[in-house]
Protein backbone atom coordinates (compact mmCIF):
# COMPACT_ATOMS: atom_id res chain seq x y z
CA UNK A 1 0.00 0.00 0.00
CA UNK A 2 1.30 3.81 -1.10
CA UNK A 3 2.08 5.44 2.41
CA UNK A 4 0.13 8.38 1.36
CA UNK A 5 -2.47 6.32 0.87
CA UNK A 6 -3.06 4.68 4.18
CA UNK A 7 -6.61 5.37 5.60
CA UNK A 8 -6.11 6.96 9.59
CA UNK A 9 -7.72 5.43 12.02
CA UNK A 10 -11.26 6.74 12.97
CA UNK A 11 -11.23 8.01 16.77
CA UNK A 12 -14.49 6.68 18.05
CA UNK A 13 -14.39 8.12 21.77
CA UNK A 14 -12.34 10.38 23.95
CA UNK A 15 -12.43 10.47 27.41
CA UNK A 16 -10.08 12.87 29.57
CA UNK A 17 -8.94 11.04 32.61
CA UNK A 18 -6.47 13.34 34.21
CA UNK A 19 -5.47 16.86 34.12
CA UNK A 20 -2.89 19.12 35.75
CA UNK A 21 -2.01 22.81 35.50
CA UNK A 22 0.85 21.68 32.32
CA UNK A 23 -1.04 18.23 31.33
CA UNK A 24 -3.92 16.72 29.81
CA UNK A 25 -3.95 12.54 30.08
CA UNK A 26 -6.81 11.33 27.25
CA UNK A 27 -8.16 7.78 26.48
CA UNK A 28 -8.95 7.78 22.82
CA UNK A 29 -10.88 4.94 21.49
CA UNK A 30 -9.90 3.96 18.01
CA UNK A 31 -10.81 1.71 14.73
CA UNK A 32 -8.41 0.71 12.42
CA UNK A 33 -9.15 0.74 8.66
CA UNK A 34 -8.67 -2.88 9.00
CA UNK A 35 -11.64 -2.93 11.55
CA UNK A 36 -9.32 -3.50 14.50
CA UNK A 37 -10.32 -1.76 17.58
CA UNK A 38 -7.69 -0.04 19.87
CA UNK A 39 -7.50 2.13 23.70
CA UNK A 40 -4.38 4.42 22.81
CA UNK A 41 -3.70 6.86 25.82
CA UNK A 42 -2.02 10.40 25.23
CA UNK A 43 -0.34 13.68 27.00
CA UNK A 44 -1.62 17.21 25.52
CA UNK A 45 0.71 19.98 27.10
CA UNK A 46 -1.75 22.89 27.93
CA UNK A 47 0.59 25.28 26.52
CA UNK A 48 1.41 25.69 23.24
CA UNK A 49 3.84 25.19 20.83
CA UNK A 50 7.72 25.14 21.63
CA UNK A 51 10.80 26.35 20.29
CA UNK A 52 14.79 25.67 20.81
CA UNK A 53 17.32 27.87 19.53
CA UNK A 54 20.77 26.71 18.48
CA UNK A 55 22.47 29.97 18.90
CA UNK A 56 26.32 30.26 17.32
CA UNK A 57 28.61 32.84 18.38
CA UNK A 58 30.90 34.32 15.79
CA UNK A 59 33.70 31.63 17.31
CA UNK A 60 31.46 28.75 16.64
CA UNK A 61 30.57 28.21 19.65
CA UNK A 62 26.77 27.10 20.45
CA UNK A 63 25.05 28.22 23.22
CA UNK A 64 24.33 25.42 26.00
CA UNK A 65 22.12 26.34 28.86
CA UNK A 66 22.40 23.98 32.59
CA UNK A 67 19.19 23.61 34.09
CA UNK A 68 17.81 21.33 36.90
CA UNK A 69 14.96 18.78 35.27
CA UNK A 70 12.89 17.74 37.85
CA UNK A 71 12.22 14.62 35.13
CA UNK A 72 15.61 13.25 35.85
CA UNK A 73 16.43 14.81 39.12
CA UNK A 74 19.79 16.29 38.19
CA UNK A 75 20.91 18.82 35.94
CA UNK A 76 21.07 18.95 32.49
CA UNK A 77 22.46 20.47 29.34
CA UNK A 78 20.08 21.29 26.96
CA UNK A 79 19.89 23.85 24.08
CA UNK A 80 17.79 27.28 25.22
CA UNK A 81 14.16 26.47 24.94
CA UNK A 82 10.31 28.01 26.08
CA UNK A 83 7.08 28.10 24.90
CA UNK A 84 5.51 30.37 22.10
CA UNK A 85 3.37 33.15 23.70
CA UNK A 86 0.27 34.28 21.81
CA UNK A 87 0.76 36.67 19.16
CA UNK A 88 4.41 36.27 18.99
CA UNK A 89 6.15 34.23 16.21
CA UNK A 90 8.14 31.71 16.62
CA UNK A 91 11.41 33.51 15.79
CA UNK A 92 10.43 36.25 18.14
CA UNK A 93 9.86 33.80 20.90
CA UNK A 94 13.19 32.27 20.17
CA UNK A 95 15.06 35.64 20.34
CA UNK A 96 13.29 36.40 23.78
CA UNK A 97 13.89 32.91 24.94
CA UNK A 98 17.77 33.40 24.33
CA UNK A 99 17.73 36.47 25.76
CA UNK A 100 16.22 35.25 29.34
CA UNK A 101 17.98 32.06 29.24
CA UNK A 102 21.32 33.47 28.12
CA UNK A 103 22.20 37.07 27.85
CA UNK A 104 22.27 36.82 23.80
CA UNK A 105 20.08 37.92 21.11
CA UNK A 106 20.53 37.14 17.79
CA UNK A 107 20.66 39.54 14.34
CA UNK A 108 19.33 36.56 12.04
CA UNK A 109 16.63 33.87 12.90
CA UNK A 110 15.68 31.07 10.94
CA UNK A 111 13.53 28.24 11.20
CA UNK A 112 15.64 24.98 10.08
CA UNK A 113 13.06 22.29 10.91
CA UNK A 114 10.07 21.63 13.32
CA UNK A 115 10.40 18.67 15.97
CA UNK A 116 8.59 16.21 17.56
CA UNK A 117 8.75 14.28 20.81
CA UNK A 118 6.71 10.79 21.34
CA UNK A 119 4.48 11.39 18.47
CA UNK A 120 2.39 8.39 19.63
CA UNK A 121 2.07 9.92 22.81
CA UNK A 122 2.40 13.84 22.64
CA UNK A 123 1.28 16.58 19.87
CA UNK A 124 3.74 18.95 20.96
CA UNK A 125 5.54 20.86 18.28
CA UNK A 126 9.56 22.24 18.48
CA UNK A 127 10.70 24.50 16.00
CA UNK A 128 14.22 24.75 15.81
CA UNK A 129 15.57 27.77 15.03
CA UNK A 130 19.02 29.13 14.17
CA UNK A 131 20.16 32.06 15.83
CA UNK A 132 23.65 33.82 14.39
CA UNK A 133 24.80 37.76 14.96
CA UNK A 134 24.56 37.20 18.49
CA UNK A 135 25.04 40.72 20.98
CA UNK A 136 24.38 40.86 24.54
CA UNK A 137 21.27 41.23 25.57
CA UNK A 138 19.67 40.44 29.36
CA UNK A 139 16.67 40.30 29.63
CA UNK A 140 14.84 38.87 33.10
CA UNK A 141 12.00 36.79 32.98
CA UNK A 142 11.70 37.00 37.08
CA UNK A 143 9.92 33.30 36.98
CA UNK A 144 13.26 31.22 37.22
CA UNK A 145 13.97 29.83 40.89
CA UNK A 146 17.98 30.19 40.16
CA UNK A 147 20.11 31.83 37.33
CA UNK A 148 20.64 29.31 34.68
CA UNK A 149 24.21 28.24 33.59
CA UNK A 150 25.28 29.73 30.74
CA UNK A 151 28.09 27.43 28.69
CA UNK A 152 29.72 28.30 24.97
CA UNK A 153 30.51 24.83 23.51
CA UNK A 154 33.25 24.86 20.68
CA UNK A 155 31.34 22.75 17.27
CA UNK A 156 35.19 21.60 17.17
CA UNK A 157 34.45 19.26 20.23
CA UNK A 158 31.20 18.38 19.45
CA UNK A 159 32.26 14.25 19.81
CA UNK A 160 33.12 15.45 23.77
CA UNK A 161 29.62 17.04 24.11
CA UNK A 162 27.28 13.72 22.42
CA UNK A 163 29.80 11.55 24.58
CA UNK A 164 28.46 13.45 27.85
CA UNK A 165 25.71 11.75 30.12
CA UNK A 166 24.02 15.10 30.81
CA UNK A 167 23.65 16.14 27.18
CA UNK A 168 21.37 13.40 26.67
CA UNK A 169 18.18 15.20 25.70
CA UNK A 170 16.92 14.04 22.18
CA UNK A 171 15.74 17.21 20.92
CA UNK A 172 19.03 18.86 21.97
CA UNK A 173 20.71 16.28 20.18
CA UNK A 174 18.70 16.30 17.06
CA UNK A 175 19.32 20.36 17.06
CA UNK A 176 22.81 20.46 17.57
CA UNK A 177 23.43 17.50 14.90
CA UNK A 178 21.03 19.21 12.25
CA UNK A 179 22.72 22.76 13.10
CA UNK A 180 26.24 21.28 12.22
CA UNK A 181 25.08 19.65 9.23
CA UNK A 182 23.01 22.97 7.88
CA UNK A 183 26.71 24.83 8.48
CA UNK A 184 29.20 22.25 6.48
CA UNK B 1 30.19 27.77 39.92
CA UNK B 2 31.71 24.51 38.54
CA UNK B 3 28.99 22.43 36.95
CA UNK B 4 29.48 19.45 39.02
CA UNK B 5 29.55 21.35 42.25
CA UNK B 6 25.93 22.47 42.22
CA UNK B 7 23.77 21.87 44.73
CA UNK B 8 20.60 19.94 43.80
CA UNK B 9 17.43 21.26 44.63
CA UNK B 10 15.72 19.77 47.87
CA UNK B 11 12.69 17.81 46.96
CA UNK B 12 10.37 18.63 49.95
CA UNK B 13 7.46 16.96 48.56
CA UNK B 14 5.76 14.66 45.80
CA UNK B 15 2.28 14.52 45.54
CA UNK B 16 0.34 12.20 42.75
CA UNK B 17 -2.16 14.45 40.80
CA UNK B 18 -2.98 12.21 38.11
CA UNK B 19 -2.81 8.40 37.47
CA UNK B 20 -3.53 6.48 34.06
CA UNK B 21 -2.49 3.00 32.77
CA UNK B 22 0.15 4.36 31.48
CA UNK B 23 1.57 7.26 33.63
CA UNK B 24 0.91 9.39 36.63
CA UNK B 25 1.24 12.88 37.21
CA UNK B 26 3.15 14.41 40.08
CA UNK B 27 3.70 17.66 41.50
CA UNK B 28 7.12 18.71 43.35
CA UNK B 29 7.84 21.50 45.51
CA UNK B 30 11.45 22.47 45.48
CA UNK B 31 13.62 23.80 47.56
CA UNK B 32 16.88 25.51 45.50
CA UNK B 33 20.05 26.07 46.81
CA UNK B 34 19.39 29.91 47.08
CA UNK B 35 16.56 29.14 49.00
CA UNK B 36 14.19 30.05 46.37
CA UNK B 37 10.64 27.07 46.40
CA UNK B 38 9.46 26.41 43.36
CA UNK B 39 6.37 24.19 42.11
CA UNK B 40 7.10 21.41 39.14
CA UNK B 41 5.24 18.85 37.70
CA UNK B 42 6.99 16.14 35.71
CA UNK B 43 5.18 12.67 34.01
CA UNK B 44 6.33 9.31 34.56
CA UNK B 45 6.15 6.69 32.49
CA UNK B 46 4.37 3.28 34.40
CA UNK B 47 6.70 1.45 32.20
CA UNK B 48 10.53 0.54 32.47
CA UNK B 49 13.03 1.78 29.77
CA UNK B 50 12.57 1.77 26.00
CA UNK B 51 15.31 0.79 23.29
CA UNK B 52 15.08 2.15 19.54
CA UNK B 53 16.67 0.47 17.07
CA UNK B 54 19.05 1.87 14.13
CA UNK B 55 19.45 -1.59 12.12
CA UNK B 56 21.43 -1.02 8.95
CA UNK B 57 21.36 -3.30 6.20
CA UNK B 58 24.47 -4.56 3.87
CA UNK B 59 23.12 -2.49 1.26
CA UNK B 60 23.50 0.72 3.95
CA UNK B 61 20.07 1.22 4.60
CA UNK B 62 18.36 1.74 7.65
CA UNK B 63 14.87 0.16 8.78
CA UNK B 64 11.94 2.55 9.59
CA UNK B 65 8.71 1.87 10.30
CA UNK B 66 5.61 3.83 9.77
CA UNK B 67 2.99 4.02 12.85
CA UNK B 68 -0.32 5.48 13.21
CA UNK B 69 0.71 8.03 16.05
CA UNK B 70 -2.54 8.92 18.67
CA UNK B 71 -0.54 12.22 19.64
CA UNK B 72 0.04 13.66 16.53
CA UNK B 73 -3.25 11.87 14.89
CA UNK B 74 -1.35 10.90 11.93
CA UNK B 75 1.31 8.08 10.34
CA UNK B 76 4.96 9.13 11.52
CA UNK B 77 8.01 7.60 10.13
CA UNK B 78 10.55 6.51 13.29
CA UNK B 79 13.39 4.10 13.93
CA UNK B 80 11.77 0.85 15.42
CA UNK B 81 11.53 1.18 19.69
CA UNK B 82 9.83 -0.27 22.51
CA UNK B 83 9.88 -1.10 26.00
CA UNK B 84 12.66 -3.12 28.06
CA UNK B 85 10.81 -5.97 29.82
CA UNK B 86 11.62 -7.30 32.75
CA UNK B 87 14.91 -9.92 32.95
CA UNK B 88 15.67 -8.72 29.63
CA UNK B 89 18.86 -6.92 28.58
CA UNK B 90 18.76 -3.59 25.93
CA UNK B 91 19.89 -5.68 23.35
CA UNK B 92 17.81 -8.33 23.95
CA UNK B 93 14.81 -6.04 23.94
CA UNK B 94 16.22 -4.20 20.71
CA UNK B 95 16.47 -7.94 18.72
CA UNK B 96 12.76 -8.55 19.82
CA UNK B 97 11.11 -5.42 18.97
CA UNK B 98 12.98 -5.51 15.29
CA UNK B 99 11.96 -8.67 14.53
CA UNK B 100 8.44 -8.16 15.91
CA UNK B 101 8.22 -4.82 14.07
CA UNK B 102 10.65 -5.33 10.63
CA UNK B 103 10.68 -8.92 10.37
CA UNK B 104 14.79 -8.95 11.05
CA UNK B 105 16.93 -9.98 13.74
CA UNK B 106 20.27 -8.62 13.98
CA UNK B 107 23.88 -10.76 14.48
CA UNK B 108 25.62 -7.88 15.99
CA UNK B 109 23.91 -5.46 18.46
CA UNK B 110 25.40 -2.38 20.19
CA UNK B 111 24.27 0.20 22.37
CA UNK B 112 25.74 3.14 20.91
CA UNK B 113 24.06 5.86 23.98
CA UNK B 114 21.11 6.98 26.33
CA UNK B 115 18.70 9.50 24.93
CA UNK B 116 16.36 11.07 27.16
CA UNK B 117 12.91 13.46 26.59
CA UNK B 118 12.14 16.16 27.81
CA UNK B 119 14.34 15.87 30.93
CA UNK B 120 12.62 18.58 32.91
CA UNK B 121 9.20 16.24 32.83
CA UNK B 122 9.65 12.80 32.29
CA UNK B 123 12.43 10.36 33.67
CA UNK B 124 12.01 8.14 30.57
CA UNK B 125 15.64 7.02 29.16
CA UNK B 126 15.74 4.89 25.70
CA UNK B 127 18.70 3.18 25.05
CA UNK B 128 20.14 3.72 21.06
CA UNK B 129 20.70 0.36 19.98
CA UNK B 130 22.99 -0.40 16.35
CA UNK B 131 21.62 -3.35 14.87
CA UNK B 132 23.98 -5.10 11.82
CA UNK B 133 24.38 -8.62 10.29
CA UNK B 134 20.48 -8.61 9.66
CA UNK B 135 18.40 -11.59 8.89
CA UNK B 136 15.16 -12.20 8.73
CA UNK B 137 13.67 -13.38 11.39
CA UNK B 138 9.67 -12.91 11.86
CA UNK B 139 8.25 -12.21 15.10
CA UNK B 140 4.46 -11.52 15.98
CA UNK B 141 3.66 -9.96 19.09
CA UNK B 142 -0.59 -10.19 18.55
CA UNK B 143 -0.93 -6.98 20.01
CA UNK B 144 -0.71 -4.49 17.12
CA UNK B 145 -4.12 -3.10 15.82
CA UNK B 146 -2.36 -3.26 12.02
CA UNK B 147 0.53 -4.15 10.49
CA UNK B 148 3.82 -1.81 10.69
CA UNK B 149 4.94 -0.81 7.31
CA UNK B 150 8.58 -1.25 6.98
CA UNK B 151 11.08 1.22 4.78
CA UNK B 152 14.46 0.29 3.76
CA UNK B 153 15.55 3.87 3.64
CA UNK B 154 19.01 4.49 1.70
CA UNK B 155 21.59 6.34 4.27
CA UNK B 156 22.95 7.93 1.05
CA UNK B 157 19.57 9.85 0.74
CA UNK B 158 19.70 10.93 4.54
CA UNK B 159 19.03 14.85 3.62
CA UNK B 160 16.06 13.96 2.11
CA UNK B 161 14.49 11.68 4.57
CA UNK B 162 15.30 14.98 7.18
CA UNK B 163 13.26 16.80 4.93
CA UNK B 164 10.35 14.84 5.51
CA UNK B 165 7.63 16.04 7.65
CA UNK B 166 6.56 12.80 8.78
CA UNK B 167 10.06 11.95 10.00
CA UNK B 168 10.21 14.53 12.96
CA UNK B 169 10.68 12.37 15.80
CA UNK B 170 13.52 13.96 18.28
CA UNK B 171 14.13 10.26 19.34
CA UNK B 172 15.06 8.84 15.30
CA UNK B 173 16.84 12.05 13.82
CA UNK B 174 19.15 11.96 16.82
CA UNK B 175 19.52 8.04 16.26
CA UNK B 176 19.87 8.58 12.51
CA UNK B 177 22.09 11.06 12.99
CA UNK B 178 24.40 9.70 15.62
CA UNK B 179 24.79 5.97 13.66
CA UNK B 180 25.80 7.87 11.06
CA UNK B 181 28.35 9.30 12.59
CA UNK B 182 29.36 6.45 14.29
CA UNK B 183 29.34 4.62 10.92
CA UNK B 184 31.94 7.40 9.19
Amino acid sequence: MKSDMKKHPVIKNIKQIGQSRLFTIEQLDLEFSNGERAVFERIKANAGKAVMVAAITDKQEILLVREYAAGTERYELQLPKGIVEKAEQSEQAANRELAEETGYAAENLKILQTLRVSPGYFNHETDLVLATGLYEQKLDTGDEPEELEVIKYPLADINRLLQRDDFSESRSIAGVLLVIRSLD
